[in-house]
């Protein structure tokens, strides 16, 4: 070497994975975590309540994955300049650094709540939502991350003690439960269930999922195909001084708050976009992460939403 | 901001996925490629042969995953002196980055090629191999890797011009055929089929997986499964003025030299652990990446060894 060349040697990196820990106490072990969020639509109650979270935020990497559609460009817009702000304010609010990638594929149906629900779109939409969820995941996930949470893009209100709180378990994957917060008859602020892909198997959907062809899939919610699985969001005490401890096996989960051990993903647990034994995306995870050795769990009396 | 804050906004980093292009002349398109390999053993072969690969080595990228035995930590430390001898030697030879991971499970069984190549711990080896295969992946794949190599450890012969040449056919998954050299009965130096999961699927192998359960998985090369598959090994030409440009449709593949487009691991196509249509690690990667809507292809006379 002479004394010309200015190139420093690129990037040699080692990184013993025996080292990354996930326990019960993250914080105290410098645990990093990965907030991963598929975003299709920018809500600042999102980005709000992710500036509230108590986690150290420099142990916190967050990734997002956005559709290419003018929808999509919208919302990158809006991120990018909240990300912005938060990056360059208050350096305790910082996060160790974000990551806005924009899905290459495109999106099949129309994203207004009424569609998107529809029976044959979401098979689809899914499948799509598998992908991009996929992407982002492979494309993030790094040597030092010990946990991630996956986070829907409009959960608006968590504990400020999210993280810690799930990782207390110290579970490979668990979920809190999801509520919605709406206007009832009464004109009242009120809540009701969300997410149904948090569940229970049943001896009805198992019989169900006999019958079906290879590229059947089987859906939570839809009255064509009537599962009788325990949904969590149907067995939460609703009363303030309720046990929020509870903790229960689940089959299926939902993306919408998803903390997963980084191992378990590491190990190839990925959320298909092709029909599983009859699951697809986050429930489809769930089995693939069973099928890998990895129970996923639920804590149906503590809510974000 | 006051004048005394030293710390720097963490980095933002904004990638649009489509940005990344895969094309048949990937040199032109400065696309990236990133080139794994799961390593037992360290053989200076497979360096010298890396090294002299004319892709340029700026737009490479080299990850390993090795295992936490004493036989791994000695081949860690073998690989740790050659990379540290190329990223600080001349430039043209540095690669972008290297990154070595240690795997955090252990191995079922002995590395010999008689304990390793029974039947019975073929299922669990390449469990392990796949869990290994998709931790190196997950954790490696970035938001600029266009290509992924997967190159086995024992590989020490290419054609300098490996990258350009399977990257020029533009197809999703793409395999050589790979031999491995020998001295014969007659003392000569000779070359025989090596990876026999580069193969296509035949009726017989259909008809032994119908009969399978779902925890029971279809291996290649075994008298006590007669798959009658088309194996890739057994149709090369050999001839010096063979047309190495041949190419066929593969139901399977194996991992000897595997290359990817990024774009296929980022659906979800991974290294299935796990029974997955009876197919394990390499050859299920290739039965999942057909599910995902992804074509695999051999070179049945372009040899790597
Ligand atoms: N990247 C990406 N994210 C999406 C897409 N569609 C929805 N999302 C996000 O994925 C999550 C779930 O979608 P959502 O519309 O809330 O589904 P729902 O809760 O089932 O009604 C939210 O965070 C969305 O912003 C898409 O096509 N691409
Ligand atoms: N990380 C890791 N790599 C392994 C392990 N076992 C084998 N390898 C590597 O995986 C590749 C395939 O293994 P090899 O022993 O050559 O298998 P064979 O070709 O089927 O006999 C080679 O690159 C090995 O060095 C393991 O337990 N962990
Ligand atoms: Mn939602
Ligand atoms: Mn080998």
């Amino acid at each position: 070497q002479t004394s010309k060349t200015k190139a420093k040697p690129p990037p040699v990196v080692h990184y013993p994975l025996n080292n990354v820990t996930t326990s019960a106490d993250p914080e105290a072990n410098l645990e990093t975590i990965l907030i991963l969020t598929p975003l299709a639509r920018f809500y600042q109650g999102y980005w709000d309540n992710l500036l509230k979270l108590s986690y150290p935020h420099h142990l916190i990497s967050v990734g997002f994955i956005t559709p290419k559609t003018r929808e999509g460009n919208f919302a990158t817009q809006q991120l990018q300049d909240v990300v912005h702000k938060t990056q360059t304010g208050p350096e305790a609010n910082r996060f160790a650094s974000v990551t806005i990638l924009r899905q290459d594929f495109s999106v099949p149906v129309a994203q207004d709540e009424a569609s998107r629900h529809k029976l044959e779109n979401q098979k689809s939409r899914r499948a799509a939502m598998s992908r991009a969820r996929n992407s982002l995941l492979f494309t993030t996930l790094g040597p030092s991350t010990a946990w991630v949470l996956w986070l829907d893009a409009d959960i608006v209100e968590t504990p400020p003690s999210l993280i810690q709180d799930l990782a207390s378990y110290n579970k490979p994957i668990i979920v809190p439960n999801c509520f919605q917060r709406f206007i009832n008859e009464q004109g009242k602020e009120d809540l009701r269930p969300y997410d149904f892909n948090n569940w229970q198997d049943s001896v009805e959907a198992a019989a169900l999922a006999k019958k079906m062809g290879p590229e059947d899939i089987l859906l939570e919610g839809y009255a064509e195909l009537p599962t009788y699985r325990t949904l969590m969001g149907g067995i939460a005490e609703l009363e303030p001084e309720r046990d929020q401890s509870t903790i229960i096996p689940l089959d299926g989960v939902g993306g919408t708050a998803l903390m997963v051990k980084a191992e378990v993903h590491r190990d190839g647990a990925m959320f298909p976009p092709f029909p599983f034994y009859h699951l697809i995306e986050t429930e489809g995870f769930a089995k693939m992460a069973k099928r890998l050795g990895w129970q996923s769990w639920g804590l149906p009396n503590y809510f974000v939403s």
